[in-house]
C-alpha cells in the first residue's frame, strides 16, 4: 500500500480500475519485449555454438580474455547510452557467458575434443 | 587442442587462418545481437519502472505470483519453439525479475511508499 495516498487504496475505485488497465497495457509491452529477447538469445546461442564447433575443429583456444574484456567495455558503454545500469549489463554478459561455456563443454564432450583450459 | 585433428593444430596454417576469419565474422554477429539485447533490456526496464511507479502510486500489490507463473510458462514455450533451452529461459526471467525487484524497492524508497511484502 502507498501510505501517501490512502484514497487510492480503496479497491474497485475508478482510479484503481484505470491503474489496472494501464498495468495490463504495460504488461503486454513487456511480453512483446520478452518474446524478442528470447528469440535474440536463441540466435546468439546459435552463433556461439558455431564458435564452439569452429574452435573444437581447429584446435583454437576455448577462452579469449582480451575478447571478453572488450565485450564488457563495449556493453557497458552501450548500456550507459541506453540509460541501463552498466553494472547490470556486465552481470548480464556474465550470465550469458556462463551458459555459453556450459554449451562449449558439451560440444567438446560430444565431439571428443579436449577443451583447452 | 582437438586431439582428433592434429593437422589443424599447426599455427599459421591456411586452415587456421580461415578459421580465425570465420571466428571474427561470427563475433561481429554476436556483437550486433548483444547491442540489440542491451537496448531491448533498457526498454524492458523502462516498462517495469512504469509498472513500479503505477503500483506505488495506486497501492497495488508489488508481487503477482499468477502473472509470474504465466510468464514462466509462456517464455518456456517460446524458448522451445526457438530451440533455446527452456530451463535457461526460466533462469533468464529470474535473473531479470531479480533486477526489477531491486528497481521497485528503490522506487518505493524514493517515493516514500512502503512496498507490499
Amino acid at each position: 500500500m502507498d501510505v501517501n495516498e490512502p484514497a487510492a487504496a480503496a479497491p474497485n475505485s475508478e482510479e484503481t480500475a484505470w491503474a489496472l488497465r494501464q498495468l495490463e497495457n504495460i504488461r503486454e509491452s513487456i511480453d512483446n519485449v520478452d518474446a524478442a529477447l528470447i528469440h535474440l538469445l536463441a540466435e546468439r546461442f546459435k552463433f556461439t555454438q558455431q564458435v564452439g564447433r569452429l574452435k573444437a575443429r581447429h584446435g583454437l583456444p576455448a577462452a579469449d580474455l582480451d575478447r571478453e574484456a572488450r565485450q564488457i567495455k563495449r556493453l557497458r558503454g552501450l548500456a550507459e547510452e541506453a540509460h541501463l545500469d552498466p553494472e547490470f549489463a556486465e552481470k548480464f554478459l556474465g550470465f550469458i557467458v556462463a551458459e555459453v561455456i556450459h554449451h562449449h563443454v558439451k560440444i567438446a564432450n560430444d565431439t571428443g575434443a579436449i577443451p583447452t583450459p
